[in-house]
Order: structure tokens, then C-alpha cells, then sequence
């Protein structure tokens, strides 16, 4: 067997394979990794690696490309540094190509922690509408990096939520011309919200780290609050957003499920 | 960690869990151990069990429930048995729900190997007709222990097969009480079809062991012959159906792609 290690985990169900090894994969070999029937399957591939004297997350998604920041690969990267024992402390950093990012790694055990990942300034950059198969929605534009269109339903609950029918989103191609996440999200009430997201290029998705910030932003905007401690349901859990002096934090949960051994011949070719 | 031994390997990309430790899994554990995003993911768990002096599949469908038999899984099945060493001859038996059956593992390494299976006979009820879709078509009833209805369309071929709308096919509920396999098949040519399944219950798959043993006895039938050798090309690969003195055999490749741990508390809950 030509066979490599690896650990499956991840983040509110958004999952991903670490391969904590020297193996450095191909895009095709990273498809092939990902595939959900002839491979392990997982969303993406966490590398561990170390970069200018810290540890770095190369962060491949399925399709082989490389991605510059994951808010839920980060936490399950955290994970396994701290609950491997590559960092000794709870608070560190973890490099990405989307720069350093700040972790703490709390009550964890080699198969569950909470991480709280620093996840940079929410800015507002306006608002925007858009179509999801039969709901007209307004909302916050909201830059995380990435761009999201961050839309509080009022009146809407967490039952009603579920039963919309989201679709394609249909947006304004001027004010977002890279396109957008669009999150559909309940009215702040006691601190918590319900959302559910349509990720670019992907569709709808269980969880969506840097979403969950804009729905929190906007959730307390919506509420006349510039900041605040947001919990945030979704699809695959719930996550807590705290917005303060202008810079975001995200707290959620990471698990390790499995640690083993794939063989790469194995992934190739279907003959047997 | 509470943890477990697994390993995952497929049969032409219907992908299964192999337990082959003494652990017997409840509903909610199978559950939780295929879910493709919080557990590891498979179509089912091949639990390897000794019942009556020998090796008995004891398979679970993905959703906890119990199944008499799979054609794919029982030669990932009896892969393991053979490349781990739990046998020592390439001719051996297999227990299943369905009875026994009679297996042949050829050029076999622990990755990768052929394995032969004994399908039982593949007896023709009739002929009846479904809808998928704008499609209409006719075909063979055939049974395999599971209804088939076998749909050899005159003309068509690979590439349009392919773009074909399947949709959920609506057919002759008198005929097939306990619903119907519904397989679409391009005509013999050169001892080669292609073919794509939907499967009752679960729609379109990329293989279906039995569906493709009923789509060699149609094609077969379709040219005029009672018995022949046929290579049906599927989604997930390709696999060879012999038909003999009333009797079927399947051939295809099985993969064992990865073995390791999987931790049981990691699965359950989602708290971190």
C-alpha cells in the first residue's frame, strides 16, 4: 500500500480531511480525496503545514483549487494542532493565505473542542436586493473578504425559515460583480437568530463561517445595534458571533472523527 | 476514544463502511457512521460477522435499516476476507440474508481486486411499460429477488443515454405491487450496453448490482439469446454478467481505499 495519513473532521458539518503528514497532493489527487463514493469524502483538504516559523493551514477545496481561508477549516485545523500537541497553549496563531488569524482552543479532547477564530472587521458596504424563487428579499451588503448580502426577514421564524424554498438567487450584478453569499436570517430575539445561506459557485450549504458574521452584523443592525454577542443557528448547528470595536469573532465547534490510512493507488482508475 | 476499526471501499462507486471488529452497531450508530458530512459516509456498513461456521455479511442500508443482500457490497465483502487473510482460498462462501453465496476473488492485493459472485437466476415475469420523465417506455420484468423492470430503448446509444431526463418513473403499480428497479439500456452491441438505474426508494444510482444482471437477461433477449456474456457499462465503472444454464454471475472491481479509527463519541451530538 502506498498509503498516507489522515484525520477526518469538521466544523458544524462543513467537512474536510487532514492530512497531517509531508504529503503534498495534486488538485487531482485532492479530487479524488474529496470524492464522496471512490474516495474518503469531505468538503476540502486541510494541510498542515508550517510556514515562517508557524503552523499553516493550505486549505484545497474539493474541486482541487486552492482556498485562502476556510472560517470552519480553521477551527478543526486548530483542533488538531492543539489536541496533537503541536502547540502547547490554547491561544495562537494560524497562518492562511488569507493572513495570520488568531485562534483560542477551549475545553477541547483529542475528538471535540470549541475554537474561537478572530474573523477580521465586518464592513457595511450598502444595501442590495435580491430574488430567491418566489421571495423578494432587501438586505446588508456586507464585505467579510468575501462578499455577502446579509437579509433579516421581519416577521420570519425558525419554522418558516425552514420551509422556504431558497433556489438560485437572483442579484444586483452592479453592486456585486464578483456575485455573493446571500443569508437569509430570523429577527435578533434574546441574542439568537436562525439562518440559512446560498454560498457562490455552490449552492446551499450547511454552514458558512464568514456568513454567519454577516448575519450577525446585519441581525443586530436590524435591531439598531452596531454591536453585540450573536448566537447563529444553522442547518449543520450554531456558532456565537461577537462584533466589538469594529472586529468579529467566531466561536463554534470542531470534531475529529477518524484518524487512518488511504491508500493513494487505491483512489486512481476504476479496473479492478 | 472510544474508537472503532473501520475501512472504506466501494463496489463501481456504491461505497460501504466495513466493520470488521466484534462491534455491533445500533440504527442511530449506522446512521451517524454514513452520514456523509458529520460521520465518515457510505451507502451502507458491511459488518463482518461468523454466523453457522462461516463469514455472514451482515449489511445495514445507510438509513440503520437491515438488507438481505447487495451485489456490490458482497464482493468488497469478500475482498476483505480474502486480502486480510480470514480466508485462505480465492473460492469460499459467503452468508447473506438471501442465502448463501458461492464467490470467486481474482488478482487481488489489499487495494484492488476482481471479484466474482454468484447472482442466482434472473427469471422474466412478463413485460410492462413506465414513464420517466417526457420518456415512454417498455421493457422486461425480470426477477432477481428484487423487481427490475429492463428497458432496452431500439437506437439509442451511450452519449444520448447520458442526457437522458430520468426523472422518478411512474409504472404499472398492478405489475410491480411492491415497486420496481427501473433500468434503461442501450442495445447489445459487440457483447456491450450501457445502462443507467433508478433505484426504488432511493433514485438514480450510479451502480445497482442486480439492476444490471436484469439489464443483461433484456439485452440478451432484446438480440435474440437466452444466455450470453455481457459488459455492462454503468456510472461507476463497468462490470461483466454472465448468463448460463438459468443461472447469473456478476464480475466487478472491488476497492478498499483506507482503513483506521473512528471515534463513536465524536459522532454522536454536536456540541463541542
Amino acid at each position: 500500500m502506498n498509503s498516507i495519513a489522515f484525520a477526518k473532521g469538521h466544523g458544524t458539518e462543513n467537512d474536510f480531511l487532514i492530512l497531517p503528514g509531508s504529503f503534498d497532493p495534486t488538485p487531482a489527487q485532492v479530487r479524488a480525496l474529496c470524492d464522496r463514493r471512490a474516495g474518503l469524502g469531505a468538503d476540502g483538504v486541510l494541510r498542515v503545514d508550517r510556514r515562517d516559523g508557524r503552523w499553516f493551514m493550505d486549505y484545497r477545496n474539493a474541486d482541487g483549487s486552492i482556498a485562502e481561508m476556510c472560517g470552519n477549516g480553521v477551527r478543526v485545523f486548530a483542533h488538531w494542532l492543539r489536541s496533537r500537541g503541536l502547540v502547547d497553549e490554547d491561544h495562537f496563531t494560524v497562518g492562511t493565505r488569507a493572513g495570520d488569524r488568531q485562534v483560542v482552543v477551549e475545553g477541547w479532547t483529542a475528538t471535540a473542542a470549541s475554537v474561537t477564530v478572530d474573523m477580521g472587521p465586518a464592513e457595511v458596504t450598502g444595501v442590495s436586493t435580491a430574488h430567491l424563487a418566489s421571495l423578494q428579499v432587501a438586505g446588508l451588503g456586507v464585505n467579510m473578504g468575501n462578499p455577502h448580502l446579509a437579509c433579516v426577514l421581519p416577521g420570519l421564524d425558525a419554522a418558516r425559515l425552514q420551509a422556504l424554498d431558497l433556489g438560485e438567487p437572483d442579484f444586483d450584478r452592479d453592486f456585486f460583480p464578483d456575485g455573493v453569499n446571500v443569508e437569509i436570517i430570523t429577527p435578533l430575539v434574546d441574542g439568537h437568530v436562525h439562518m440559512r445561506v446560498h454560498e457562490r459557485g455552490v449552492g446551499e450549504t450547511r454552514s458558512c463561517g464568514t456568513g454567519t458574521v454577516a448575519a450577525a452584523r446585519a441581525a443586530l443592525a436590524d435591531a439598531g445595534l452596531a454591536e453585540g454577542t450573536v448566537t447563529v443557528h444553522i442547518p449543520g448547528g450554531e456558532v456565537v458571533v461577537e462584533i466589538l470595536n469594529g472586529a468579529s469573532t467566531l466561536t463554534g465547534p470542531s470534531r475529529i472523527i477518524a484518524t487512518g490510512e488511504v491508500d493513494l493507488q487505491g483512489l486512481s482508475g476504476r479496473e479492478g
